[in-house]
C-alpha cells in the first residue's frame, strides 16, 4: 500500500459523504487526505461536525481532519465528489481547472455532452470523452442511484437482444434522500409515488451510458425509458420493477443466462471494489428485497429475479440495487479505480496532461 | 329501517368479516343475524372468539352471537362470505343451492362463467347473469382488492378512449393477506416484490368485469394486462401505478376529466355505501399516499394522481384504493345493496326465483 | 350557534396548529377567524401556505384566510397558540397585554408562577391564578403531551391513596416533534431513548398541575417523579409505563377501580370537548396500544392497562394519551372551553377586565 | 483446526437456530455436524427445510444435511439447543442422559436448581453445579435475551456498590419472538407493552446468575426486580431502561468507569466469542439505539449510555442488549467455548464422566 492517492472528500458530512469516508478506510488505492463540508462544518474536526451514520465511528485519521470549505484550495491527487448539485456545479470545474481530477455522484454535469456519465462494467470506454481535457483534468460522473440499477442489467440485454422500450416502476429507500432527507411523518407506514426529478434521470441518463462514442461525442442509445418513481419505508436498497420490449425475442431462460453471465467490460482489470459478479439471478419465484440483498457484493452485486414473460411487452424482472454503495459512494469509488488503471489519475495523469 | 334483511356473516372472525361486521353496523338495509367461522371458534360467543381489530368493541348485539360453523344452515335473507378460497367453493354453492343469496369476496367462483363478477359503477349489468339460477339463489362476487383499484380507472377510459394494453406495478399493504397474514420479520423495513397468485388475478379479473355481456354469458374485453404486484410495509392501501395504451388518442388533461366526471352505472340508485364520487383527481404532482387517502369516501373513493403521458405508451398515472373497504367489504356490501335494488335479495326475489 | 367566539390560531401551519384548525371545525363556541404563522407563510392564503396532514382539506372557510404574522395585531376574541417557546415567550404575553386571552399549548410560560397550567378534569381551580390579572387578559396553558396523560392517572390515585414517588418511562410517537421533526433516517426501524428536554417536563410539570393553590400562588405537590422518554415508530399516541409507591396501601383491583371512575372535576359542566371518560381501563392483560387506542373518546380519553403489582413500589401499569388531540390542540381547546364557561373569555370578560 | 468438536444444532430451522449455523460457520472449536427440527422439516436437506434468513446462504457443508427430527440418536460431541421449551423438556435431559453435553438456550430448564444458568463474564463458577452430574453429561442454559443485557448491567455495579432494586422498562425487537412470530398488522407502527411471560423471567433469572454457589446449590441474589416488557417495531436489538437502588452511594461518573472497566470473569481465557469489551459505555446524551449498536462487538457488546441520576432510586441508563446474539445463539456458543475450556465438553470430558 506504498503509495496511495490523497484524495478530498467534497460534502464529506452528508450521507454519501460519509459513505465514501467508510469504503476508503484502508483501500489500497486512495486514502481520504482532506475533508470539506459547508460553511456551516468548516473549522471543527470532522469527528465533531459530523453526526456519523455508518457503523461503529469515523476512522481515526478521518475524525482528526479539520473540514474546509469547499472553496479552499486542496493539496490532493483527486477529488470524490459528494456535493448538491447546484455547489458542484460550481466547485466540480474550478477544482478540474486546477488540476485535480473530480470524481463525482453529484448530477449537476452528469448529462454535458463533454463530460462522461460512466459505470465501469458497462461504459468504461466513455472515459475518454474526457481523457485530455482541453484544460485542466478530468471530471468524471456517476449515475442516479436507480439509474445504476437499471443500465446494469440493460447492458447485457441490450447487446444480446436490442432493447426498444422500458417501462419501471422503483421503490426506493428513504437513504437515497440524504440525511435529515423525508420526515418521518411524510413516510412512516406510508409509500409516495412521486420523486421529485427523479423520473427525468431515470429516462434520460440511461440513454447517454449506453450510447456509442463517436469521437469526442456520445450517441444516446435509441430505446424509450418510461418510469414511475416511489418512496418505501426502506432503509437500504432500491427495488426497479421493470418490463422490456427486446427487438429479438427471447424467452426468460435466456434473460437470465445473459444476466448471469455478465461480467461486464473491467473483468480482469482487478479493480478492488469490483465484485465478483455485478449481477446475481435468483431463481424461481425467489423476490429480490432490500434487506436480504442490498448487501450482496459488499453491496456492490445488483441481484435480479422473477424474470418471466410479460403480456404486454416481452420480459419482465426485478431487480435490487444497493443505492448508496453501487448507486452513489460505490460507483463513483469504482470509477476513481478505473481512472487510475487507465492513467487517469496520479503523477503520470498530471505531467501527461502538463504535456498536452 | 322497519325491516332489515338478516344476513349471515361467513368467516366472521378474519379481517374481512371483521371489516363486514364493522361496516354493517347501522346499516339501513342488513343486519347481521349469525356468523360463523372455523371449528376452532364454533360455539363461542363472537366477542370471545375475535380477535377484534377494528376501532373499538365489536357491534354489542354481533358480540352476544354464537359462533357457527359453515357448515350449519342459517336462517337469513343473504350471505356475505369472506371465507377463503377453497372453503368458499364447497359452502357458497350449499347455501345458494339452499336458496340464500350469497355475496362473496372470495376468489374461488369469480372466474366461474356463471357467477357474475361485479363493481357496481363499472358492471351492474353482469349480475343479470345469474338472475334466474336454474336452481336456488344467486352467487355474486366481487373482485380482488388490487383489481377494484384498476377497473375502477380503467372503465371511464375504456368507454371514452379504448384501451389496448396495460402495465401496472401495485404496492400493497399489509392487511390484504389477512391475519396473522405476513410475519413481521418479513416486511419491516423491507418490500417484497412477489405476492402468490395476485398476479393473475390482476391480470384476468378486469377482462371479465370489464367485459360484455351476451345473453348467459361474458365476452372478456379485449385488452392485454401485464402486472407485477409488491408488498410494502403499509397498513391499509394498495398503490397501483398504471401505464396504458389507448386506441384513440387522449392528453392527460382529457384523461382526468373522464375519470373526474365519473359517476358509475348506480348514479341516482341511492345505495347506502356508494360514494358521492367513485373517483377522486388530484390536480399537479400531488401523489395519492396510502396513509392520506385511503380514507377517502369512507374508503369507497378511489384517489387519482400524476396522471402524465408515458414514453412509452400513452398515458401514466397513480392509483389509491382502500384494500379492505372498496377492495373487499365494501365491495361486498355494495353489490348487495344493488342485488336489493335489483330485486335479488329478500321476500320476492325468494318468491320470484320459486315461480321461475 | 349564533354567536361564537373568533379565535386566532397562531403558529397556524404547523401540525399542532393544524391539528387546532381540524378540530376547531364546526365548534359550537369558537371560530377560526384569523391564522398566523411565520414570515415564510405570511401574506399566502392558508391553503397554499400549509402542508396539510389532516384527513382531507382544511375548512374551506379557513382556507381561504390570509396568513398573518404573528406580530399583527388580531380582531379576536381568544388566540389559541401552537407557538414555539421562544416566540410564544415574546407574542403571547404581549397579544395578553392587548387584552386578548390566550389558550398555550407552548412551553414557554407553563412553569411560570403566575401563569395556570391547566388539565380541566385535574385542576380547573387552578385557573383563578389568573381570573384578574393586573393588566390585560388572562394566558392559560396545558401541559405536555406526556405530561397530559400521565397526570390524569396520577390524580385519582394522589386523591384516594397519595402518592411519594413515580417511575415512568415513555414510548413516545414521532408526531409529538412536530414536522418535519424526526428525519425517517434517525427512527425508521429503530428506537431511541433520549428525547431533548423531555425528561425534565415530565419530572415538574405533573407537581404544579397536582399542587394545591393557596391565594395567588401553587404549592406544588410533593411526590418524586423519575422520567425516562423514548421515541419510537409510532405515528400518533405515546405510551407511558408507570411504577408508583402509594402513601396508603391499595390493590391493583382498587387502583383499577379509582381510575375508571374517575370524572373529573368539570363533570356537568358539558364541555364539547371533554370526553364521556376522561380514562378507561382494559381489563386483564389486555394492553393499551397507539395504533388500538389513540382515537378513544376522539382523542381526548386516557386509555389504561395492565395494572398489577410491581415488586419494588406498590403498583405498575401503562397508560396511553393521543399526543396530538389530549396532548396538544385537544387540551388547549378544553382549556378554552372551560375558560368560556368561566366567564374568562368573551365580552363580559373584557368589560369586568377593564372595570377591575 | 485440527479437531473440532462435532455439534447438533436442535430446531435448527428456526430463528435462533439459523443464528446458530450462521455464527458456527469457521468456528475454531465446533463444526455443525447434524441438524434436527419438526417432523415436518425431517428427512429434507436443510437447504430444502429452511426459510433462511440470515445474510447469503446457509453454508455449504450444512445445507446439505439432512435434516433428523429431535428424537433421532446423535454421534455428536455436543447438542446446541434452540427448542422451544416443552420440547426441551424432554428431549435436552434424554440428550444429556445418553452422555451428549447439551447447551441450551431453551428456557425449559433455566430455573432449574441442579441445571447452571450461566453468562461467562458474570458466573462462569456456576458451572461447576454440573461439573459431575450424576448421570450422563451436564445441561448448560443462557438466559433471556432480555435477561442477559440486564445482568451483564448488574454485575459490575451489584460488586462495586451493591444493588437492593430495579426497575426496567424493555423496548423488545421483533426478532426476540421468533419465526413467523408477530403479524405484522400487530406490529406495524404500534408498540405493545405486553409479553406473555416475559417480565416473570426478567424478574426471576438475574436473581440466580447473580446468586453465590454454595456447594451445589445457588443462593439467589437478594434484591427486587419490577419489569415492563413492551414489543417495538425494531428487528434486532433489546433497549433496556433501567432505574437502580444501590446499597452504596455511587456517582453517575462512578458507575460509568465501573461498567467501562468490567471485563468479567473470563478476560484472558481467549475465547472466541467472547468480545473484547464485554461493556461500551457511552458519553453525554449520546442514548445508545438498536440500528446503530445491535452490532457492536459482532453483537456481544452491550452497549450502555444516559447514566445519570434517578431522582426516585439512585441511577439511571439505558442499555442495548444484540438479542439474537449476545441473547440467544452467542450466548450458548459463548457457554460452550468456556465448556471446553472446562473440560466439560470433549473426549476427556466422556471419559472422566466414565469415571466418575
Amino acid at each position: 500500500m506504498s503509495q496511495r492517492h490523497r484524495a478530498v472528500v467534497l460534502g464529506a458530512t452528508g450521507t454519501v459523504g460519509q459513505k465514501l469516508v467508510h469504503l476508503l478506510r484502508d483501500h489500497p488505492s486512495f486514502e481520504v487526505a482532506a475533508v470539506a463540508a459547508s460553511e456551516r462544518s468548516a473549522g471543527r474536526s470532522y469527528r465533531d461536525a459530523v453526526h456519523w451514520m455508518e457503523p461503529g465511528s469515523p476512522p481515526e485519521a478521518v475524525a482528526n481532519l479539520i473540514v474546509q470549505t469547499v472553496d479552499d484550495d486542496f493539496d490532493c491527487d483527486l477529488a470524490f465528489s459528494a456535493l448538491g448539485s447546484s455547489v458542484a456545479s460550481v466547485v466540480e470545474p474550478r477544482l478540474a481547472a486546477a488540476g485535480i481530477p473530480v470524481v463525482s455522484n453529484a448530477s449537476a454535469l452528469r448529462m454535458d455532452p463533454a463530460t462522461p456519465l460512466v459505470v465501469p462494467e458497462v461504459n468504461p470506454d466513455h472515459l475518454e470523452l474526457s481523457q485530455f481535457p482541453s484544460v485542466g483534468a478530468p471530471i468524471v460522473t456517476n449515475p442516479n442511484c436507480a439509474t445504476v440499477g437499471l443500465v446494469m442489467v440493460l447492458k447485457p440485454l441490450h447487446d444480446a437482444f436490442g432493447i426498444n422500450a422500458v417501462h419501471v416502476t422503483t421503490l426506493q429507500a428513504v437513504s437515497g434522500a440524504g440525511y435529515p432527507g423525508l420526515s418521518a411523518l411524510d413516510i412512516l407506514g406510508d409509500a409516495v409515488p412521486f420523486i421529485p426529478g427523479e423520473e427525468e434521470k431515470l429516462c434520460t441518463e440511461p440513454l447517454k451510458i449506453l450510447g456509442r462514442r463517436r469521437g469526442g461525442r456520445i450517441e444516446p442509445a435509441s430505446m424509450t425509458i418510461s418510469a414511475q418513481t416511489t418512496r418505501v419505508p426502506v432503509l437500504d436498497g432500491h427495488l426497479l420493477c421493470v418490463s422490456l420490449r427486446l427487438r429479438q425475442a427471447a424467452s426468460p431462460i435466456e434473460v437470465a443466462e445473459e444476466l448471469a453471465a455478465f461480467r461486464g467490460r473491467i473483468a480482469g482489470l482487478d479493480l478492488p471494489s469490483a465484485p465478483d459478479n455485478p449481477i446475481t439471478v435468483l431463481a424461481g419465484d425467489e423476490p429480490p428485497t432490500p434487506r436480504r440483498h442490498a448487501g450482496a457484493g459488499g453491496g456492490m452485486t445488483v441481484t435480479v429475479g422473477r424474470i418471466r414473460r410479460c403480456p404486454v411487452h416481452d420480459i419482465r424482472l426485478v431487480a435490487l440495487v444497493n443505492n448508496t454503495v453501487r448507486g452513489a459512494a460505490g460507483a463513483a469509488i469504482l470509477n476513481a479505480e478505473l481512472m487510475v488503471k487507465r492513467g487517469l489519475i496520479g503523477a503520470s495523469a498530471t505531467e501527461a496532461r502538463k504535456a498536452s
